[in-house]
């Protein structure tokens, strides 16, 4: 609880005069006012994030968390749950989509077991931070203790400050657990407070009972949990899932060290609604990344007042939107940096 | 007109047994089905366009033409029309928005003088081609001849063949030309058959006399000219522009030699309509990029079948949404070629 108190306590809004010196320089470069649209506003984000008028971002990881769901007992996804272990031995192997993607800009990818239901062997160049063998199943009882709920996120901040103080200096969240949309869909629920047919979607692949079921499910387990929707690690706790956590610690810990975090879809966006929750100046700190196909999505990136900037129908999750809009970073860095200003242009012009 | 012809009959359509290899390969990954959206169909043309099951997409190149705007008499843009030389004489300097862009994927700016109004100095880095000093203004008369409407195309495939001939193996196309959102909405306002009212946005600002002076101008050229809504080069030569004749001769060029090219936003996409018109099999050459701001462009993307993937709010031009779209053809390569399928996956995990 003390790293986790102690990381909200670090984290300050963004530099706002930063972000006017960056602003003041990109209305002055060579083009149109705005027209390069969300491009300029990363850029003064990133600008007053890292208090640098041109930012480096030039070393970037992956941080895909993963753990298993007890809820998946009650038939809401048709994947079986030993996909899990299967995809977290795969990362380090470089065989996954996030891996693939992750390769264009050379991000790192980063996989830590918060809570796989299977033993993942010391070896396999995953970082184990296990709390539990999976969340239990929250359609009997609350998914984890409150305990476990502030460990999963008090282990995606050492994760991810260990990779920050190895010289990363963005992140990205990634995430590796069967039946996972349906806590995301819970927690998103219970946070605006609707019914959960509003923010249930298909993930990965519904269950035999269809989506109808699910819907249930999760209605039922917050019927029975109870969460407080003033209470973020009570709501994680009740019903949400560990690499929920880990992820919403890695938002908080990027945020606390002033580096930028490139979240996911659906699950990373419900991640960092528990961080936003915990500590609101994070939002400063997030950048997304992708739509995902995933109705909740929407909504979840709305209540953050994000706009993706990737439209790729995209539903795979492990961090590949996160991934795939790296560039689009280095596009703002490099705007920045290498866009001349109207009167720079002319200076050379007249060499 | 030769080359134009023998270009066009050049151009067959996509490799469709290669593209169904592509989708088997892909449908095997370690991945629900089709779980990365835009990026399988992408990798799938790819591989059709290529003729290769895992396409080499590494070396990349936007051709930006530059050309200026008898219409500019009529007071439709509130720009200037000496930024047109301006820009084209930054280019070769790398301080443009595109420029900064195209540096995040190491792609080459290739800048052709069409029609810019003014001399452009042969030591400048620039390719000069120009076919005349802007086109005459759509609203007394045609904006060219029909002769140098198919020069301004031929113009394109020759840079673009040059520069295929030096190993590029993917384009994008890009502009500089005050004033050319008002032919492009002319254009696509005759081949849509619609009222220049639904095609026509403010560009990168309107003149003193509002949107509602540049429909007026838009529609008064069309019913003095009265292009043929069937002939394309006639469309193109009466309300069009030397550059969107270049960018069209570009998308030939690119799909006669069966490589991608990644067309820009609205200005891009009303050349690749007028490519189409010429050669309907072109369509499965073009990736489009970034959904512009113009009204028109979502339009003509409909016309043409294509979604953007990146919504940004971009309205700057030069080819800075195409530059911007490359790093996902890299993404999509790097999955058909880094990503295991479930049994490999299997495999590598017994060893």
């Amino acid at each position: 609880m003390q790293l986790l108190q102690q990381t909200i306590h670090n984290i300050q809004s963004a530099d706002h005069k930063m972000m006017g010196q960056a602003r003041e320089r990109i209305d002055a470069l060579c083009k149109p006012p705005s027209s390069l649209g969300k491009l300029e506003t990363l850029a003064v984000q990133l600008s007053g994030i890292t208090g640098e008028l041109y930012p480096a971002i030039d070393n970037k990881a992956i941080i895909v968390c993963a753990a298993d769901h007890g809820v998946c007992d009650e038939g809401v996804t048709p994947n079986p749950q030993n996909v899990t272990v299967f995809q977290t031995l795969n990362f380090p192997r470089g065989g996954t989509g996030v891996c693939a993607i992750a390769k264009i800009t050379d991000a790192k990818i980063v996989t830590v077991d918060v809570g796989v239901k299977e033993d993942v062997p010391h070896d396999a160049g995953v970082i184990i931070k296990k709390i539990k063998y999976g969340t239990d199943n929250m359609a009997k009882g609350p998914a984890m203790s409150r305990e476990e709920a502030i460990q999963s996120i008090e282990v995606g901040i050492e994760v991810a400050t260990e990779e920050i103080k190895k010289g990363i200096n963005v992140l990205g969240t990634g995430e590796m657990g069967i039946g996972n949309t349906t806590p995301s869909a819970a927690i998103l629920s219970v946070l605006h407070e609707c019914h959960p047919n509003e923010v249930t979607g298909f993930g990965a692949g519904v269950g035999p009972g269809g989506i109808a079921h699910k819907v249930e499910v999760i209605y039922n387990a917050i019927a029975l949990n109870k969460p407080n929707r003033h209470d973020a690690i009570d709501i994680l706790a009740k019903v949400g899932g560990l690499e929920i956590g880990a992820m919403a610690g890695v938002i908080l810990a990027a945020a606390a060290h002033r580096k930028p975090v490139v979240i996911d879809g659906f699950i990373s966006t419900i991640a960092a609604l528990i961080a936003y929750e915990l500590e609101p100046n994070v939002k400063d700190y997030i950048i997304p990344s992708h739509a995902s196909e995933e109705p909740g999505a929407k909504i979840a990136a709305e209540m953050l007042g994000i706009e993706p900037m990737l439209q790729m129908n995209m539903r795979l999750g492990e961090g590949s939107g996160a991934a795939l809009a790296f560039p689009i970073l280095d596009a703002a860095c490099s705007m920045m940096k290498n866009m001349t200003t109207l009167e720079e242009a002319m200076l050379l012009l007249k060499k």
